[in-house]
């Protein structure tokens, strides 16, 4: 059995020491700020060990990851009927296609995906005010992390609003089937706000804890979801968490993972551990690129591949 | 811990009850012939010990499982040469679409889908005669089912080669782009032979079991595939084994695996069992309907599902 | 050679006689009151001879017959840089598509397609406050039509700025391609504006003479346009004015058209004469069902198709 | 009023002397083997005075050109009927895009894309065998060209059929939804032998006259198609005649005209004249780029756009 900490730390000493760092996000300005440089990575196994290298502490922009989170809130809000709004196929296209929108009549591919972060962001929404929606979104995410600092950066919030045209396309598209149900100004302000959310690894491990314990955060003992709910959960996240690249994701990792253009990763061994991953360079569909090779190194290193040992 | 016979012969008694059927394929005059009340369910765990129900020594017809033998034999052949001819991101449409072999010239998107099942065919096929090539691949599964009775079913070959244009359409589409290097004739042809092989559950769950053991079949101590392989071939399985109804066989029942038209299932419970299950009515995304109901059932009352206890 | 004043006449009578209306346009509710019941024609020919039937002086919303002048005007502008901005090619999609602008990068097909005519609308705003570029626009068709009565239908206007979210999303979605330079607010605003200007056949069939006659006005001898961009109009009209039902148009008609979801048609036939038709039921292309068949009964009496006598 | 013999030369002049030539098509070898050199133009007026400049006796490949005709035959044999087995509206897609035949369950958008013109061809064989049906054809050409020595050049066909792999994928596609009714191998031996049908650009401005005056030949007074036939031909020709570059070819040359790979075109002065161009480049929508450049003089200096002077 081979020492977590020491496997952490030399993965986190490796990745550090590598050339090719991918591209970092450039469509929002704030983040094409972030330093190519920065590696940060926290993995908590079952019983609560924390192995951290690297900028563990460092918050980052989390992105699409929040989308993990936004769905474990609607379903726990409508449950199955939140499928009735929203599929869970993966789509086989980028993430902000428009494409299947149309020939689906609106009901976007799965819930990670823009589109149906959107739809999933509405239904959290129906029946409130921007402002308290993303203020349960901001608590569920501090209380999972349990650190109260969490915050949201209003920067990039901003950013994307100004510059987030695809995101109000599809926003737009999609009630115009009919499948939103607040206005479209509203639903995007809480989107753009809960993608703005920061951060750090060690916090993001610590809030994925009940998706690698059956629902249940071995360390508060509080139930988040149900059993059930958590495996479809991390199903969900196996076959559409990483856009058009879910299957090499899936064919090199072996684990189900939530990416964000932000350079973050969360990924879930079952049973083992909640990790978190964060390098801002990209791959060309969009995914951490030293994200997925230390998550490639960890899991044969230590043989959490749910697809076998 | 439960029983395996115990749940397996529950299993099959309550899908036998069962009014709802789905739809008997009906593409291939031999197909439609099946009886919609067959079913039978084949479990093989770790330790070799078989846990059979209902109709588990009748054949059937393969069809695209046969598929999941293929890419073994020709990641075999050249490695991962293999992926610079068909992806492995799923494909988010039919099993027979030809719109995305358009948009992506000739590469189909995984070896799953018809494109790409033929693509890999045409791999196998090279430099041989179409009958050397279907020996290889029959003498395959007849070593992996440990049973050299295993046969073809001439009538379905024959069925599917006069009635199969769609797969002609692609096979000639992908030749148009340069991605099939043998005569159309003669790739389809093999194809068209090795969906046709016939196999009872019992011996597609014992031609599975490389695949729930670290590439190694436990009971004749050969390795097949690497460790490594072995979790890649799964993870393809788990994206992309169902068409456009993989996320839905991810998200309810929680392993790899692969089905075809005949109403067959190979599922994969990496380091626990390899198990089929055949039932020919099929549901709208052309995959067994009680197959994939009993599968659920099954990895429920073990505790098997990938994704979490 | 038939008599033209008898020939209007006669099909007027003819149309209002017929039971089959097509269905009014519901998108919009101040669209959906219109009286199935109504119909309208004008043809003015080289003469100057104006024959009417029917409703010809009763203002409908010219809806998408306004994108002919915004193309006459947006070419007077910037000339043939404006084919940078949209292309000229039969879409083969619905008015509304968004298909084709993500697989040709936010370029859309031709003018007359909705996002086609929101780029050509971007081109007349640049530079302006919308105010301005509305007055331009309702300037420019009240001396075509030499009628400064013409105004823009403001409830019109300001129900499908309420409702019009997949033009709001086309228009984000070329935004983020970085295909209109100006702000999505404004140019939709213009856009909204434009096609809400109410017209009557007879004032339609004025504005359009100089697409008849070689780019000039004969009543005010007035060239709008050269001869050579007077025929491009036309050829565009041709292959592109009634969206997916401009084969079946070309076919049936034989003459270059424009056709709006509020029943409206503007037709040309070269050297002979312009032609404007209302009946507010539209068929399953989005085109007015009775003004079609008009069209094709006048076309046919007068021998004026261009395809032939 | 120009002297017709004296444009025709001075542009076959002008079309020689050009640098810029296009591509000769590369994806049949025979065809490959053309002189990008060449430039033939025929043009036969109403009172049956021919003008002719450069290689206007020189046969060539008519390729998809053979499809005006075989809509003719096809229109003669079951009329109306066959608009249940092809559109007639532009398709906005490549000559051999399969992407629509999926979307639309192989039901070809125009009888002048490939697909389109395979199936018309299947209607024209219904009941003969494949060497019959070709002789209708062959003779068909013949008589219109009033020339009983125009052959089918069997080279070009026996290529085609070696490497017409595209055009094997869409009549099987397209048999896959029934849309066809012969053997795929006997409508596809038809449709690649009157594409492989040589001619002069004297030939074929000879064979095309019917289309320019109301469907019956001036010269021998006999009546192909009725005068509404014959302008309708004309629409589908400028509508769909030129792939996804019909929307261009109206706006530029303003006739409707039928292109082919082999480079040359037939294009239709209603009521004016019949023309034939031959130049072997092609652009990059697959039409022969001196061709179109030619038309465009021509049309122009002679006023004959039916847009208008």
């Amino acid at each position: 059995m081979p020492d977590l900490a020491g496997v952490v730390r030399a993965i986190a000493d490796e990745m550090r020491a590598r050339p090719d760092r991918g591209e970092v996000a450039r469509y929002i300005p704030e983040l094409a700020r972030a330093d190519p440089r920065a590696f940060g990575l926290a993995v908590i196994d079952a019983a609560g060990t924390v192995a951290v290298g690297g900028d563990a502490d460092v918050p980052f922009s989390i992105q699409s990851i929040s989308k993990v989170f936004t769905l474990t809130l609607a379903l726990g809000m409508i449950g199955d009927r939140l499928w009735r709004r929203v599929g869970r196929e993966p789509s086989g296209n980028p993430f902000n296609s428009i494409v299947q929108l149309e020939l689906e009549r609106g009901v976007p591919r799965n819930p990670f995906i823009n589109a149906g972060a959107i739809a999933v962001t509405d239904v959290i929404l129906s029946g409130h005010q921007p402002r308290e929606a993303l203020g349960e979104i901001l608590r569920f995410l501090q209380a999972l992390a349990q650190d109260p600092t969490i915050t949201i950066d209003e920067a990039v919030a901003a950013s994307e609003k100004r510059t987030g045209f695809r995101n109000v396309a599809l926003a737009n598209f999609m009630r115009s089937f009919g499948v939103l149900d607040n206005p479209v100004d509203y639903t995007l302000g809480v989107y753009f706000h809960h993608c703005a959310i920061a951060m750090s690894c060690r916090q993001l491990a610590t809030a994925g804890r009940f998706l690698a314990h059956s629902g249940r955060n071995p360390a508060t003992g509080y139930s988040v979801v149900s059993p059930e709910r958590a495996r479809r959960i991390n199903a969900v996240m196996l076959t559409c968490g990483h856009y058009d690249g879910s299957g090499e994701f899936a064919y090199r990792v072996g684990l189900p993972g939530k990416s964000g253009v932000g350079g973050g990763i969360l990924a879930i061994a079952p049973g083992k551990a909640s990790i978190a991953v964060w390098s801002p360079g990209l791959d060309a569909a969009g995914n951490s690129h030293l994200g997925r090779i230390a998550l490639e190194a960890l899991t044969k290193r230590l043989g959490w591949s749910i697809f076998g040992v």
